[in-house]
């Protein structure tokens, strides 16, 4: 029988990976997209020493509208994240529309303001763009598929490759908000909540990090920087320890989760910790960093309620989980797919 | 009663307009986005004298595989043909995919082997992207959106503002044939033709004429590129004269039209002047350069069938039509959906 796409091909676990590796890599395969870094990050000839950076995402939340953010702000800080988190700024966004025949232009006009409030939020303005419309029933409302271009000053280096035993890992605020924040409107699953999508541009407190903590002697220290989206926090562990050849080892207890989001987890059989976050990035970093990097951190908005959460440790590439009763879990890929159409 | 979002706003044509002046640009609205070239062109700070080109298309062709291509081909040639047209030669390219539940994997990588190939064709590598997943009936097999990175070499200036009267304008070759092929393998619309679509890559041949034409006295001769896809050599026409202010005059005899688009166009009560072409171009010179870039034309495999089809004269800004029985006819923008999802 022919193998038929699931929806688990689009959790950002397991079968996505399997996706990636059987059907798109070994086709479209060249170094740079094998990195399967959140942007590609190349020298441009005549560009001097810098290097440009190209992401895209398609985002096809449902519903578009959610507590905290909508699809447009959503498509804007994504992308602008994906930026922020390769250590790049933001120079131009695209954004490319599918919509479907029926959908309110009152519902569209409201995307688009808010893709343009996110914007200008970021410091960066969609530039190109283009709209295409299917027949009502071939698509949901809308969907909005961005790419960003951004620009990474000469010397700065960031990657899993850079992670090494002895880093420390840390997460910038708690995680889980923008995944139960969608859930609580989705059709057929509503529930009241107070949690609020975390969703918002992360650049201008990228950017000052890093340019702050490579003047003297903080170049460096900053190993490696991802955006748990998709798949949560859980999934950029594991693929951050796959990546780096060495083990990564977390304190639960340490993990910041705002009560509502354990509760509604918990009624919902969901792991806060594979939750989607729109607003929140993981950082690793040197050791003798980390207290630079909270006290850096402690002045931004987007990162004030950073902390550590775990150690690398020599190993074999996989993440454990030091239970608050002292057990160890290993942590890996969900198999199938947690939360369809999270983003 | 709240305004829907109707097929024809996504046609290319007046309702598509209407769409981009009263939705987007209000909000996103910027000196770039508001030229609404095929490819935003701009200075990037430290890049030197040349300009970053930067595209999006979305792509929701139905049916996905046609004669002479699939979604996959047209979404690298969509993208590739936009730098092409604003003569930037294409540096990196993004995909983001939408899939539907249940799509065939087979038919997945069919499209993603078509999109490798084209981009061999086109020099360029697909260097990051995403796949989203959505459920059973809430999209129609796949969409495909690119986005594409390029470089305009320094002193490379090309567009409406510079197209003036007495200026010659061009076709690349027969018009019509993409979308009588995919027409003809349209569910429930099925008829037998050999027309193929012309899908491919053009930048090869346009930045080898650009080239040769910037070598000496040849500079500045070509004022304007642009591919005429959905909407077809018309609303090209239409966009380029409204946007020179000059009047442009079309010699209905001269324009290239295969019989067979051409009788199955009557069939379907077509025009084939507003029907997708998805490798061919139009390109308006100066009079005295016109023996030069048919000259230059003549040796590229994608050009040789170029003609001069009209001229610019002084005007208000809108096409004329001579027809071959003597009339003058005004061409304008479609009201509604010529063919809804050609590309």
């Amino acid at each position: 029988m022919a193998k038929l796409v699931r929806l688990a091909h689009g959790g950002g676990g397991q079968l996505t990976g399997d996706l990636i590796r059987d059907v798109f890599l070994p086709h479209l395969g060249n170094p740079l997209l094998a990195r399967l870094d959140d942007a590609a990050c190349f020298p441009l000839e005549g560009g001097g020493d810098g290097r440009l950076a190209f992401t895209t995402d398609a985002f096809v939340v449902s519903p578009p509208f959610f507590p905290g953010g909508d699809i447009g702000k959503l498509a804007v800080c994504g992308t602008v994240n994906d930026l922020g988190v390769s250590g790049a700024a933001p120079v131009a966004l695209s954004a490319s529309f599918i919509l479907e025949e029926g959908l309110a232009l009152d519902e569209l006009e409201a995307a688009v303001v808010s893709m343009a409030a996110a914007a200008r939020e970021a410091g960066v303005s969609v530039v190109t763009g283009d709209t295409k419309v299917v027949e009502r029933g071939k698509a949901d409302r809308l969907f909005i598929t961005t790419a960003g271009v951004g620009w990474v000053p000469a010397g700065r280096d960031l990657g899993v490759r850079r992670v090494r035993p002895g880093d420390a890992v840390l997460v910038s605020g708690p995680v889980g908000d923008h995944g139960i924040a969608v859930l609580s409107r989705r059709p057929g699953m509503e529930f009241v909540t107070t949690v609020k999508s975390d969703c918002r541009p992360l650049n201008g407190c990228l950017l000052r990090l890093l340019d702050r903590m490579e003047e003297g002697s903080g170049r460096g220290v900053i190993r490696f920087l991802r955006d748990p989206t998709r798949g949560g926090l859980a999934t950029v562990l594991v693929e951050a320890a796959a990546g780096a050849g060495a083990d990564i080892v977390i304190d639960e207890a340490a993990v910041p989760v705002r009560s509502e989001v354990r509760g509604a987890a918990e009624l919902l059989g969901l792991d806060p910790l594979y939750l989607a976050n729109e607003g929140k990035f993981v950082l690793v970093c040197a050791r003798e960093g980390v207290e630079e990097v909270l006290a850096c951190l402690r002045n931004e908005p987007d990162g004030r309620e950073a902390v550590v959460i775990g150690a690398v440790r020599e190993g074999r590439g996989r993440v454990y989980l030091q239970t608050t009763f002292g057990g160890k879990k290993l942590l890996d890929l969900l198999p199938g797919e947690e939360v369809p159409r999270i983003c």
